[in-house]
This record gives structure tokens, sequence and C-alpha cells, in this order.
């Protein structure tokens, strides 16, 4: 918390890459590494969703941290005995502390751990997405799309700068503001930013040029986290997300796109911000709106053009045992850690 | 709260009545008396609506608590002052002991106060707004409608009693539920029984024969606070009522007519529930949404015919003390007490 009762989000990363000539000591590198994310986590779901994308499935598996914590932070209540089967911890601390004795900073997902060594490689989420496009190339599927083109770069990081500010942030900044004052002044961000953006995304398909780019995978878990949390939870709530015409019919295109929707469990999500946040829902009790199976509507998204895979294709579907639970009228809760 | 999680209205309230004959030594008499209302409250805009429809302005004078209170309850914080320019009190729990020394129950709007005395006559809202219909006839307006008609008695009170246990109270017991499994029973009911008046309103105007009664008096307060408050602090959200069309038109069209929105301050509202509910909203950091313009927006209800008033007419404006104001993209939170 800043001294004006702002939220400030602390961006200490490990920034150890993993790349193609292994500079860094670690080298990209078939079933050497795990991807550890959580299903409720918009910073991780980033991650998720380039791996499939990108095809990487079987050369990087992945880790899933259930929704609920305690002050120790993420853990893996959702697998046999709570422990992850791979790497063979319960809380995802214990390859942190492998990778720094007393790591002092947040634990926090999107994390990638070396498998030999238990330790943590990185947790340095946006350069996590760049580099499983850019580094991991000669392990991607045949048709992965290229998300952070060269001709693109500038106006990809000018867009992603802005939604990270005013809206990937901005809706934390709304929830975790420490007074009135504070919460006012990030909803009119917000606001504003979401304007601008339904005015952009009102006449062109995706957010930079005209096919999926990073731009289109920061905004998206911001948007499907919208209204089952952030609009309630976070106090976000001029409107819902569908009602805002052009940006509710983007994020359902997404959502229908392998790679995206399928990524997502909403009663995952639920459950991980109002039981863990304690102070701003003390009661813990999860909503069971909303109603999500309007994700699945058409979006009609396709008369504005747009080629969304550019020279390539879309993944086919999630390996068996990553799959998600289809949309219901309503989301059963998660189930509690230990 | 009872045994299994569940929130339960103390519904012991002073029953004696104003009544034309006076028979339980207090008759109906212009100028005696004082409506005690908040704006907040949706029990006690039930008076103020019938009082409008009524044209009781004069006979029946109003005094407002204001939106915010702590453990002792409503207080008059927006006079000038803090004190009722009439009662001459700050606390509303004075007129109470004034009745009664050490008043054990809930210091509750409406409440109707002998003005000579200062004390409290009755704050049994379903009987309040029952009389002010059927025993104040003498001082009524020309026009003034029936809304307990003999004829629609039973099926009034059938839909009300419904409305009352699913709707009214139900979403208190969703907002106040002990438990997961409380909130689930409540959010349940809830939904049934939205959903049963979605239908019902499908193809008819009102709830009750073809014109305004007392079912729509007491459904709509209960509405129009849905997406402001309901729908998010106490996790009724499976829909906005924006989102449910026959209800969403029903509830505009009555907020359009005389009498109904005109009672309306959603800066208030929101200010009681997420201010005074701190168990619930620990912040007390009061949201600045929704977006409430939509209320103005035409309902074409009128293609399903009825005749609002009867054969009475709607009655003119508020007096200048008693408008609220205008409907705006965000609402100005209220001020403290004291």
């Amino acid at each position: 918390m800043t001294g004006d009762g702002s939220y400030e989000r602390d961006r200490a990363y490990i920034t150890t890459r993993i790349t193609a000539d292994g500079r860094d000591g670690y080298p990209v590198e078939p079933g050497r590494y795990r991807l550890v994310i959580a299903r409720a986590c918009p910073w991780a779901n980033r991650s998720a969703i380039v791996r499939r994308l990108m095809g990487l499935e079987d050369v990087l598996p992945m880790g899933i941290a259930g929704p609920l914590h305690d002050e120790r932070s993420w853990c893996f209540h959702l697998d046999p005995g709570g422990r992850d089967p791979v790497l063979g911890i319960e809380w995802l601390r214990e390859a942190y502390e492998a990778r720094e004795p007393g790591y002092p900073k947040g634990i926090t997902v999107p994390a990638i751990v070396d498998v030999p060594t238990g330790r943590v490689v990185t947790n340095d989420f946006e350069r996590i997405t760049l580099d499983l496009g850019g580094e991991w190339t000669a392990h991607q599927r045949h048709g992965a799309p290229e998300l952070y083109p060269e001709r693109w770069r500038d106006e990809i990081d000018d867009v992603a700068d802005k939604v990270y500010r005013d809206v990937n942030n901005g809706v934390y900044q709304c929830g975790f503001a420490g007074d009135q004052a504070a919460y006012d002044r990030a909803y009119r961000s917000l606001w504003e930013r979401l304007d601008w953006l339904e005015e952009r995304l009102g006449h062109r398909r995706y957010l930079v040029g005209d096919t999926l780019t990073e731009a289109d995978v920061r905004l998206f878990p911001t948007l499907v986290r919208f209204d089952a949390v952030y609009h309630g939870h976070f106090k976000c709530n001029r409107h819902k997300l569908t009602e805002l015409p052009a940006l509710w019919a983007y994020a359902r295109d997404l959502f229908q796109t392998p790679g995206f929707g399928d990524t997502i469990d909403f009663a995952q999500i639920k459950a991980h911000y109002y039981v863990v946040h304690h102070d701003i829902n003390p009661t813990g009790i999860v909503p069971r709106g909303p109603d999500v199976r309007g994700w699945l509507a058409p979006h009609h998204r396709e008369e504005l053009g747009g080629r969304p895979f550019g020279d390539g294709t879309p993944p086919g579907p999630p390996p068996p045992a990553e799959r998600v639970p289809p949309l219901g009228p309503e989301s059963a809760t998660g189930r509690g850690p230990g």
C-alpha cells in the first residue's frame, strides 16, 4: 500500500530466463521443466494460454496449484495426497526456498521449476509468455501462431502497458484500495480504459493487427474473470462485461478459440478470490452466480475479418488430464487445502 | 441467526394502530404524527411510496434518517445540527425510549411518531401501508388509488407472502447467511422466485389485477436496490435485474410512475449497506457503480394494458423539500453521522 491508499503490486520477479541458447544456465529442453500455474490466477492464465497455443503441453508439463491458500500461499490441495505428482511438494514455497533459502518475496504463479533440482527458475510472468513464444520455437507444434511479431511490437507493448496499468492491475487497485479516494481513482481509470477498449474493439477483431497477439492474451484473463469476481468482489461495477457489446463479443470470441476458454475453471477462480481475500470477504462465502453459459453464445466477430492464427492453425483439444469442467448455470465451489 | 446458519428477521413490531376511530388511542389527525423513514431502507420505502400515492405529504409530514448509523441505529445526520427539525432528536432510539424506557427490540424504520409526546406509535411496516390506504381516507388526495381492494386481497396476500419470504427477506438471507449452505439455500429460493416473477410479469403489467396494488409496492423496493446493492454486496448474482427482461421493464415502469422513483436516492441506499454492514464489507468502501441512468429508458409496458391508478389519477410531484437527486452515471456517497 502506498501513502495515498493505492495498492501497489510488488513486481520484483526472478528474471532468470530459459532460452534456446541456455545463456542463463537453463536451456530449453523437453521434459526438464514444470510450469506451475493456478487456474484461479490471471497472471498464470497467460502462460497456460500461450503453452496451449504453442502446443507445448508435452514438452513443458504443467502442475496446477489449487485455488485456496493460507499465508503460506499456493499449494497442491487438488492433487492426490496434496502434493504435486512430479515435484513431490505440498507448497509451491518449497520450490522457491530450493532456489533461495528464506526467499523473501512473493510466492507467485506462474513459476517454472527445474525438475531435477526442484528449484524455481523464473516467475517473471511477462517474460515467460514471450519466451514460450520466442525461445521454445524448436518444440512448438506445426501451425503455432506468432504472438509477438517484430512489426507490431511497439503497438503491442503500448496497448499492453495501458491494459496492464488500468485493467489487469487496475481491478486489483479497485479491490485492494485502502480508502474511498484511492478506490475512486482506480475505478475512473479502469472505466476510461474499458471505454477506450470498447471503442477500439468495435471495429477490429483483435487488439493489434488482424491476428491474435500477446495483447489479446494479456487482456483476456481479466475479462474472463470480470463478472465472476471483479464486478462484485472488487467493486468494478459500473457495468458487467456482458453489458459492453464489443468487449463482451470479443471476450466470447477468444473464449471460444481453442487455447483460451479451455484454460478456464470458473469454480476455481471464484473459490480463490472469495475465500483467500479474507480482508474483503470475511465470511468466505462464495457466490453461486453469475450464470456463465452465455460465454458459449455466438459472437459474430468473424464479420470483422481477421485471421486468428495468421498463417498458422488452431491447437487441438487439451490433454485429458488438463480438461476443465463444462459451463453451468452455477459453478460449484472448490475444496479446501489440506 | 438460527442453528442452521440461516438469517432470521426479528418481526416483533409495535402493533398499536393509528385508525380513523382511534380505538388504540391514536386517531388519524392531520399534522399530529411524523413518519420517520430512511431513504436507504426498503421496508421504509414502502411507506414513503404509499404516502406519496395517497397524497398524504401535508397531513403526515416525514422525517428522514440518514443512511449511516452505528450500534445505536438510525439518526438524523443529514439534518442541520444532526437533529430532526420537528422531533428535536438526534437518534431515532430516543422516540422508542419515550414510548418504552429501555426499549429492547430493534430500532427500525419506518416508525410513526406522535409529535406531542415524542413517542413511537408503531413501526409495524406492513400494517403502516395498509392503514395509510385504509384508515387515512378522509385526508387522501382526490384520485388516490385503491391499493388493497377487497376482491383482490387473497391474491395480493398470497403473492406478497411469497415475495416477502423469497425476495424481500430472501436477499437478506443471502447476504447475512452464516455459512455456505445457508447462502446456497437462500440463493436457490430467491432465483426460483425471481424466475416465477419473470414468467408472471411477462404477460401482465402488474402483479395482481390490472392496477397498482400493495403487491407492487412491496416488490419494488427490493428490485430497485437489486443491482446497486443486493447483486454484489449480498451475492445475489446469478443475473443483474437488467438481465431479466420482464422484471427489468416492470421495475422501470414503476420507477417512472409518480410516487415510486421519486422516493429513490441511490447514493443513500449504497452508503447505508456498504458502510453499515461492516461484517460483510469491512473496508467501508462504497462502489461507484452501477450506472443507474437506464432506469429512465422506455419500458413499453403500456402495451400490456392495465390501468395504473384504476379509477384514480397519478400524484403530482413531491414537495420541494423531499426531492431526490437526479440519476447519474455514478452516485456519490453519503456523509458520515455526527
